[in-house]
């Protein structure tokens, strides 16, 4: 079964705003053995819609569109699916209800308009919005489907998780698609490509994808099969041969974050941290407190982007920063261990680095980051460059540093 | 002149990947009063690429196509472009030479289907691609303009710039399309909505739109006339009144982030600033240095998650925070003016509040922010109750910290 999915709204085709709802679906319908085929971006526009309407319906049996259920002129999606189809609209009696009871639940006056959203397609089934007035719709015609959820995320979601997964589950009974997420630090993606090609190139079930993906990279498997057995089955004959070879350079395969692993690490194993950062001014405690529930090994610690603060805040002698540089090894231990004494942390972390635009010498170019770790056994010190600019330089230190947490909480 | 832009490419009909370079071809139409009305993804696939460009020639006067023009057989634009268009594919000599150049250039051996990117439908005008082998093509057609464009954002924006705009600019001289973008914090929308909605309402040449986007309020006019100059008298007609009413609401009116706001301020006003960050964990201090040249004026400060923290490193007595809870206004000013102690800065900020999801009480609730300001004046501190979900209220909260100090330094 072949899907297409129809974003609307006139919001959607200016510079400033994407249909990210798209994804969310084409995860769900992906593993009912659903391929999404073509996705189309249209404004609240009647002529327009129908004829991307009307198109979709010729290329594909499953015809989802987005957005355009609002109560007000600008929502033409009910409209305009009722005439393309040419089944009149008719108000159904439970939403009218549903509507009326929900406004005068939060004592809020209701505007006429908003009766628009009880009108349906004649024969339509009108999937419930628990967390909104316009309802979804689930319309047979043809031999093919179309269905119809409001634009905003939490109403869309919610709405296709509980009314239209069981319907896709019993229809879409040809195949079940299974998918397994492999995240890789610490290997150049040409380098991850080269040890593993030989295993996944004989394979054309399941299919493999790598992905650059924010200081990471992703190995997707993906396998089709009749039952959810098979595809499991498919996925580990390949899957385990992967995982062997890559080792502990994967440390997420259910989609974690490395911040998330660290986390668990550090909880594992009763270990708390502290960090000390210069370049990355906060980002890494930052990215470590994502984490709900991190302030249990997560204590705290400074963002120390002048040199006086290196000294006043983490002690670190400023003779050392005078003789070899703010950016350099002396100072990122100095830091890792000046803060780890300071917190009483079981470990800490240092960071310093040239995250540019300026700032950078042949000697020390733009890029250079030393991170440093510090626990009861001493101080490990690394020397990255990382290609990019600020933003990226900034993500990666803390990547970086991150990972050798990881390693060190791991074992 | 209406525009269709169709993203080729399979990876872009996964759940992990979106086209985005079609905000940026957005932009840069829209400035020349081309409209997009359709926006289409489809994979590497000739039948279903060939049905979507010939739907498009049918509905758009201009298509532009971007990605699928690598060396690879899965790329397959200007096979299909050629076959749709009824125009045999011919190798261009000066694209051969440019790509054999490039390669004995960077030292490397080229693969023979690179010459692939050679080939050209007949009558095309290619268009140079300064930073990769394949470049762009631009064939009028039946009264109709097809772009074909690189996926690589960073070539795509290049061969635009570079080749498309002065051609559009020559073809498009109907009308031009300027706009302006006020950036507002400190008024709920449904406010900024009501006292401004009187002045957009009688005009729909300025267009307005309101786009709540990451902590802000963005007032988006868009004014379409004969020359630039008349677009934007119609702007400053509108505008004025609007930025009369909106008033020190408006902290940006060309593009600038908050923090970049505020950096400008300090570095105006020669101050400095230091941090002292509970919930927000550095997050405010990361902001404030994604500015370059943020040392100036940023010297640092602490990520104090755990109340131990408070104390040791920005002084916050134990008793304080025993008696009043660590989230708490007297708390808030203490980490303000404490870390204004401690680093000598002018300005010392504090932040402390509850993100959740759990930690929260009846009297205090996930959502509840102090955010303290202290400088040689005294502390001022404010009460935030920030709904949504972690990550939300943390944004927030460094949103609320940096527009008290825009407000302090402003004057």
């Amino acid at each position: 079964m072949d899907a297409e999915i129809i974003a609307v709204g006139s919001e959607l085709l200016t510079p400033f705003r994407l249909d990210t709802n798209s994804l969310f679906l084409t995860e769900k319908l992906n593993s009912f053995g659903i391929e999404v085929r073509f996705k189309t971006v249209v404004g609240d526009d009647r002529p327009r819609l129908a004829e991307a309407f009307r198109t979709a319906l010729q290329r594909a049996q499953l015809v989802i569109l987005t957005g355009g259920l609002g109560p007000t002129e600008d929502d033409v999606n009910r409209e305009v699916v009722a005439q393309v189809l040419d089944r009149p609209l008719r108000e159904v009696e439970g939403i009218r209800r549903g509507i009326e009871e929900r406004f005068a639940r939060l004592g809020r006056v209701m505007s006429p308009n908003n009766l628009r959203q009880a009108m349906v397609p004649e024969g339509a089934d009108w999937l419930e919005n628990s967390s909104g007035t316009a309802p979804g719709l689930w319309i047979e015609h043809d031999g093919r489907i179309a269905i119809l959820l409001p634009g905003p995320p939490r109403e869309l979601e919610a709405i296709f998780n509980a009314a239209c997964l069981p319907r896709l589950e019993r229809i879409a009974t040809a195949q079940r698609i299974r998918s397994r997420v492999y995240k890789v630090v610490g290997l150049p993606e040409s380098e991850l490509d080269q040890r593993i090609a030989p295993l996944y190139k004989p394979y054309d079930n399941p299919t493999t994808t790598i992905l650059a993906v924010a200081g990471a990279i992703e190995v997707h498997l993906r396998a089709r099969a009749a039952s959810e057995e098979e595809a499991e089955a498919l996925l580990a004959e390949l899957g385990d041969k992967i995982e062997v070879v890559l080792g502990d350079h994967i440390f997420s395969t259910h989609g974690e974050t490395l911040e998330q692993v660290v986390g668990m690490y550090l909880v594992m194993k009763q270990k708390t941290l502290a960090t000390a950062e210069s370049c990355t001014a906060g980002l890494l405690a930052e990215r470590l407190t994502r984490v709900p529930g991190s302030s249990n090994y997560f204590l705290g610690g400074a963002v120390v982007y002048s040199n006086e603060l290196k000294t006043k805040l983490v002690g670190v002698p400023a003779e050392l920063i005078a003789e070899n540089g703010a950016v350099s090894k002396p100072v990122a231990q100095a830091l890792a261990g000046g803060i780890r004494q300071r917190t009483g942390a079981s470990l800490g972390v240092g960071i310093t680095g040239i995250a540019g635009p300026v700032g950078g010498t042949p000697e020390k170019p733009v890029g250079l980051v030393f991170v440093a770790l510090a626990d009861d056994h001493g101080t490990q010190v690394r020397e990255f460059r990382f290609p990019g600019d600020r933003e990226r330089i900034r993500f990666w230190a803390t990547q970086a540093a991150l990972e050798m947490v990881r390693r060190r909480v791991r074992t």
